[in-house]
C-alpha cells in the first residue's frame, strides 16, 4: 500500500470514476495481455473482480486457485512457480496466506505483480476499493470522520486501509473488543503519520459522529476462550437501532463476505453501501491493471 | 421450463439450427458480456458446454465449479454470493444441489439467471436439447410417441422434459422400476395438460410403439434394497435386442453421462443419436445465450 | 513422438522461432477454434503454457484439471468423456496418468488429440521444448554430445527426449543410479536407431565432454529402501563444482519442476538454461498449436 504516493491515488480514482463507463461492457485496450492469478488462498470476489476486470479489457487470464492442482504439491518452490508465470504472463495478481509472498514475487518477477491479499496485514486493492467508494459518495476524502469496528489486529484490509487513509487528513475512531485492538506496529504508523484517532470497544460511543462505518469479521477462532466470544459478539453485530443514532449521511461499508457482524435487516437501509462497493471492485481494479498494464509493451 | 411458452420454443428451435453454423467456428455477438458461471454441484457436459457456447459467441466467461474455492467456504450466505456475481457479470448460469435455488437468484439478481440443474425435478436447459434433438430429427414433435426409460422419480431432466412435452400433443411411454414411478406431482401436472400418457415397467411391452427412446439413469443408491437392485438392473439396461424389435426411424437418447444403462454395442446402431445429441449442447446454449444476452445492454 | 519426422521437427522448430516474436503479445490467427484442455493429472506448467498459447494465438480455452469436478465422478467411461470434448472443441490436449491414453483418444475423435504427457513414458511435448532449446542455443543438433541425468526409467520425458534425438546424430551419455537405468524397450529403440550411447552411474565422469547437461528429478519413491536413496541422493544433486569440471559452452536443461536436484546456487551459472527453457514453452506450444489448428476449418 505505501508504494502508493496520494497522487497516485488521485490518478486511480478518476481512472476508477472513468472505468464505470465499461464495467458492465468492455474497452479493449488489453488485448496483447495476458495477467497470471497466482491464488495460494481461497477467494471468490477478488478472484473473479480482477478476472472480470481484466476481461473487460480485452486481456486474458491464466492461473489457478488453491494448490492442489499446481506444481506446488511435487515440492515446486514458489520462486520457481512465480518464474514460471513471469516468463508466461505480462503481470501477476498473487494472493497467499503468508505475509511478505508479493514483495517476494516482485523481486523475482520482471513482470508487474500486485498484490491480492497476503499475510494478515495486507490487501491494498481491497483498501484502494475502499477509499474510491468513500470518495465517489463525499467527493472529498479530508475531514472526513472514520469509524473502522471489528477485528482491528488480525483482518487483513484493517491495516491497508489505514495506510491508504493516511494520505488524508481524516477523523479515525477505532472500535474492537479489548482483545482485538490493533498491533503495537500499527499504533507506531498512526503516530507516525500523525493520524488523529481514538479507540473504544462500543460502537454506541461513536456512532453518531462518523461519516463512514467500516466493518470487518470477528472472528470466533481469534478467541481463547469461546465463552469470551459469546460475550462480544452481540455488542459488534451492527443492527438497525445502532444506524438510526448515526447521520443520515452516514455509509456503511463491508469488504465481504459477510457473515453474521451485520443484521440483513441492515440490507435495506439506504446507508448500507457494501453491495455496491463490492460492485466497485472491477471498475477499480480495471483502471488498476489500466495503469500497470497498458503502457508496457514487455 | 413453464416459464417458456410453445412460441418461446419455436424460436429457440429454429435459432438453435441456426446456430449450428457456428457451433464449430463463432459468431461474434456478445464481445461485450460476461457470463458468471456458478456451478455449486460437479458438472462437466452442462457446464463446458455452456462455456464453449459463451466462447463461441465472442463473450468472456467466469465463475466456479464447487464451492471449495469461493467465499461459501467462510460462510457466505448464498444471497451475497449470488449479489456478487450480479454485480460483476450480465448473466448468470447456475447450478446447485438444492431445488430452487435458480428461483431464488432471479428473485435476487438484476441480470438474467439462467438454471443448469437444481434439486432433483429441474433441468431445463437439458430438456430444451432434448426438445431441439427431436425436432431436429423428425421436423414435428406433434404426433411423436415418446418413451422415458429409467428413473422416472429422482432424475432431474425427466420432470423438465415432460413439462417440456407438455406443448406438444404427443404419445407418452413412461417405463421403470415400481419403486422409481413418477411422483404424483407430475401425475397430476401431466393431467392439468391433459398428456395422453401410459405406464410400464417393461419396456419390451412398448418399444415397438415409439419414435423416441428416452433413456435415464437408474442409480443404485435409490433402493433401499440392493438385492432389488440387481434383480431389475438387467431389465433396464438397453441391449440390441431391445432395439431390434422397434421401428427402424426410432431414435434413442440420453442426457449422459451414461454408466451402464445403455450396452456399448448399442453405439453404433443407427437408432443410437445421445453422441449427436451431446453435441448439439453446444448451439442450443448458443441460441439461448443469444435470446437472453444479445438484445440486453445492460 | 515418433509420429513426428525429422522434417516435422524442421518445420516445428523455424515456426517456434517465429512465434517468439509474439509470445508476450498476440498473434490472431485461432479465433474461430477453442481448445479443450483434458487434464486428468496435475500440471502447472504444461496446462498454463498451452493455455497461454492457445490465447495468444486468439483462441479460446475449456477443459478441467483434475477428474473430481467432472463427469468420470458419476462414473462416465474416458471414450463418452473424450467423444464430448470432442464434439464442442477443435482439438484435445490431454494429459493422463495411464499409458496410451492420448493415442486411445485420438482413436475416438475426430478432432486432432495432442499428448501433454501419458503414462510414465510419453511427454512429447516437453521433449520438443528441450530439442528446441538445444537447437536455438547451438543452432544445429547433429554432432552434440549430451548427458540425461536422473531418472532414465520412469521419468515420463526422457523416453519422448531420446526418441526425438533419434532423428539427429547425436552422443547420449545416460546417467543414474543402477536402480534407474533405462528399461529393456527404451535400450532396444535406441539400438534399432543406431544412437551411440554410453551409461555411467557418475556425472563426473562425463561431465567434461558434455554440450547438453539434462536433469530429472530422481524420486524417493522409486527405492524400495529409503537408505539406498539417501546414499545416492548426494551423487545426483547438481553442484557447481560439477559444472565447473564442464565445457563452458555447456547447458543445463531441466524439465521443471525441479525439487533438490539442482542446487540454487547453480540457477545463477551462464550455464544454466532451464529457466530459458520454460519460458520457451509458450512459443513451442504457440507453433505446435498452429500447424495443427491454423489450417483445419472443423
Amino acid at each position: 500500500m505505501l508504494d502508493f504516493g496520494r497522487e497516485d491515488f488521485e490518478v486511480l480514482l478518476s481512472e476508477t470514476l472513468n472505468m464505470e463507463k465499461y464495467a458492465k461492457s468492455k474497452l479493449d485496450i488489453l488485448g496483447d495481455k495476458v495477467l497470471a492469478l497466482a491464488f495460494f488462498e481461497p477467494s471468490t470476489r477478488t478472484r473473479l473482480s480482477f478476472e472480470t476486470a481484466m476481461l473487460r479489457l480485452g486481456g486474458k487470464v491464466i492461473g489457478f486457485s488453491g494448490t492442489e492442482a499446481t506444481s506446488m504439491v511435487k515440492g515446486e518452490n514458489l520462486a520457481d512457480t512465480i518464474r514460471m508465470l513471469d516468463a508466461y504472463a505480462n503481470a501477476i495478481v498473487i494472493r497467499h496466506s503468508l505475509e511478505g509472498t508479493a514483495k517476494f514475487a516482485a523481486e523475482i518477477a520482471g513482470s508487474p505483480v500486485i498484490n491480492a491479499g497476503d499475510g494478515s496485514q495486507n490487501h491494498p486493492t481491497q483498501a484502494m476499493l475502499d477509499l474510491y467508494t468513500i470518495w465517489r459518495e463525499f467527493k472529498v476524502i479530508d475531514g472526513l470522520s472514520i469509524g473502522i469496528l471489528g477485528d482491528l489486529r488480525y483482518a487483513r484490509v484493517v491495516n491497508s486501509l489505514i495506510q491508504a487513509l493516511s494520505y488524508y487528513r481524516i477523523k479515525l475512531h477505532l472500535i474492537s473488543p479489548e482483545l482485538l485492538k490493533p498491533r503495537q506496529e500499527l499504533i507506531e504508523f498512526m503516530k507516525s503519520r500523525d493520524m488523529k484517532y481514538d479507540w473504544t470497544d462500543d460502537p454506541y460511543n461513536v456512532i453518531n459522529d462518523l461519516d463512514v462505518l467500516y466493518i470487518v469479521r470477528i472472528q470466533r477462532e481469534r478467541f481463547p476462550d469461546p465463552m469470551e466470544y459469546e460475550r462480544v459478539k452481540g455488542t459488534y453485530k451492527v443492527m438497525p437501532k445502532l444506524i438510526e443514532r448515526s447521520k443520515p449521511s452516514l455509509i456503511i461499508l463491508h469488504p465481504l463476505p459477510r457473515v453474521d457482524e451485520v443484521d440483513f435487516t441492515v440490507d435495506s437501509m439506504p446507508q448500507a453501501k457494501y453491495f455496491k462497493q463490492a460492485g466497485l471492485g472491477v471498475p477499480l481494479r480495471m483502471a488498476l491493471l489500466k495503469l500497470v498494464l497498458a503502457g508496457d509493451k514487455s
